[in-house]
């Protein structure tokens, strides 16, 4: 049963037993998930009809849900049958949510999901004060629920993102920076929440701390596995079938590992155009395209992937104590669609 | 002992039996208020130093930290003995701070407390993030705190001052806004807080629902007569006093009440004017001038601060139901101190 398919060339090749999809997260997460979208509705509503109209661009617009369908999963790899985890993942959804809103303010973006951004439709001032509300609800949501323990894991991180967040603006446009400190940056802006969403899967359907620690282990992994492709994505020909930008990175200065890795393979002439084009943002016709070329000549792409499946492999491990089942393989599963992405 | 002050003239003549400043409530509270200092100094910590930087900038500079001294000062008047209320203060004012940051971006101001403003030293991008990153520390100190009670109001405050953030910009530049209307913004993002700070301190002192109640209403009342005495100051000469710029409200063509009442008791031609340089943003030199002029010919002023008294009185009566004593002295000295910065 199924076509392995085969990734990359020589050595890296990277083999799946069939084309791995979401399909499987998809489908365990599918009912839950619609009573999620339901809290998701009620609890972004407000007389003020701004609100649920900008949110609602953002969240209707979709998105794949996968942070809130790695609490649902996670819950029902702990054996959870209750109700908890559906608000708790509307919460998650909603910190995520208000932090895209913020993200594009801090970025400028004009499209986010293949739409335009809110920002650009609704102003900065709309996007920052409905992304407040959003995070707001989340809290209200999670005190709803009733866990110290939940609201520990999830006001803890969401410091932690913003601290990313931060240390990111100040990564920007330093070429500089070096892998360990761009992981910081992406373990603290995007695999926190991931790590996060799972953890309190684990919490709701309070089990021993070995499986907290392995799903949060687990998320913290496939959080940054995500991320760097992501990362990569930016500067690879399928992101216009994604709804993004291609460049996004490029334009705003952005270091991200793709650069990391050619500025410290190039040459010092190589540097000269980074420098020029990433620091300076002195940029013109041709030098995305010739960044791309540098990154091919050093294979700054092909190891961002991976490196990407090398975080993917450990939080593969991490969930290794747990049972063999279809929540442990739809898990299994979104690592491998994560880098299936980059291809 | 006490002179009596007599301010405005005539029917209106407010009388204070002497010059009403903050002294009691600041003395009540200074030695709380130095350990609040100190938990601030402490939670506003990251290895992230444009953290500290920016926070420190805001939260060093000063502003009267009022909203923790509500805290401390209810808790007192609670007869608490206890330590939790300082830690809940340092959360409100982080609360506080975080949306400071984030009205400086939307409103885009230069000046705050009389310094620049974080978001013309270090950037829009960086005002966003550090203040979600207080934002999320405020949630830390609470759950540190461990009470639902106290989460539950703080969130649902929270959600209130976005919500009237956000209704607030439906208002800006908008003439037929009603002093109804106007009174739901300021109650949502100004009074909401100050009235959520009181509650919790009778929360942490664990007394009857009556007296939670009670502090709340003065909360929200000392809340509603601070911001329409900030509202009329910002027409005001003694503006430059309180390190605050001039005519701010208006070049941005935001409604308060001054203009509202002087909107409504103008004429056809006058309400061309207001129309003029508040919806369409078409001023010129004199203009701020000739609003004023406006607002002094209808009393919009004089009637700005009539009303928050009103308010100030409800304010008053609403901690009727506690013992005298210098906590109880203290905070009703507060309501005429807010009064006496209009004169």
């Amino acid at each position: 049963m199924g076509v392995v398919v085969n990734i990359g060339s020589g050595a890296d090749t990277i083999s799946f037993e069939s084309e791995p999809t979401l399909n499987s997260l998809i489908s365990l997460t599918k009912v839950d998930l619609d009573d999620v979208n339901k809290i998701i509705l009620q609890s972004m509503d407000s007389p003020v009809t701004l609100i649920p109209q900008l949110a609602g661009h953002l969240i209707a617009a979709g998105g794949k849900r996968i942070r809130p369908m790695l609490t649902l999963a996670s819950a029902r790899l702990c054996g959870y049958d209750g109700e908890r985890h559906k608000g708790l993942a509307a919460s998650v959804e909603f910190i995520h949510t208000a932090t895209l809103l913020h993200d594009d303010v801090v970025d400028e973006s004009s499209l986010r999901r293949g739409l335009a951004s809110a920002n650009s439709v609704w102003g900065n001032q709309a996007s920052v004060l409905v992304g407040d509300f959003l995070f707001s609800r989340a809290f209200e949501l999670m005190v709803g629920d009733g866990s110290l323990e939940v609201l520990g894991v999830l006001s803890k991180a969401s410091s932690i993102i913003a601290e990313g967040e931060v240390l990111q603006l100040t990564t920007t446009n330093n070429t500089e920076t070096g892998e360990t400190q761009y992981l910081e940056v992406i373990k603290s802006k995007t695999a926190q929440l991931f790590s996060a969403a799972c953890r309190i899967g684990a919490l709701v359907a309070n089990r021993p701390k070995v499986e907290e620690d392995a799903l949060e282990t687990f998320g913290m992994n496939l959080g940054i596995t995500f991320q760097l492709v992501d990362d990569m994505l930016d500067y690879s020909a399928h992101q216009g079938d994604l709804g993004k930008a291609v460049g996004d990175d490029f334009k705003e200065g952005k270091i991200t590992l793709p650069v990391i890795l050619a500025f410290r393979r190039g040459n010092d002439e190589e540097r000269v155009f980074w420098r020029r084009t990433l620091e300076n943002l002195d940029q013109k016709d041709g030098d995305l395209e010739y960044g791309i070329e540098l990154m091919n000549k050093h294979n700054a792409l092909e190891d961002t992937v991976e490196r990407a499946s090398h975080y993917g492999s450990i939080a593969k491990d991490a969930i290794g104590i747990f049972e063999d089942g279809r929540e442990k393989k739809a898990l299994l599963e979104s690592i491998d669609f994560c880098i299936r992405r980059a291809y």
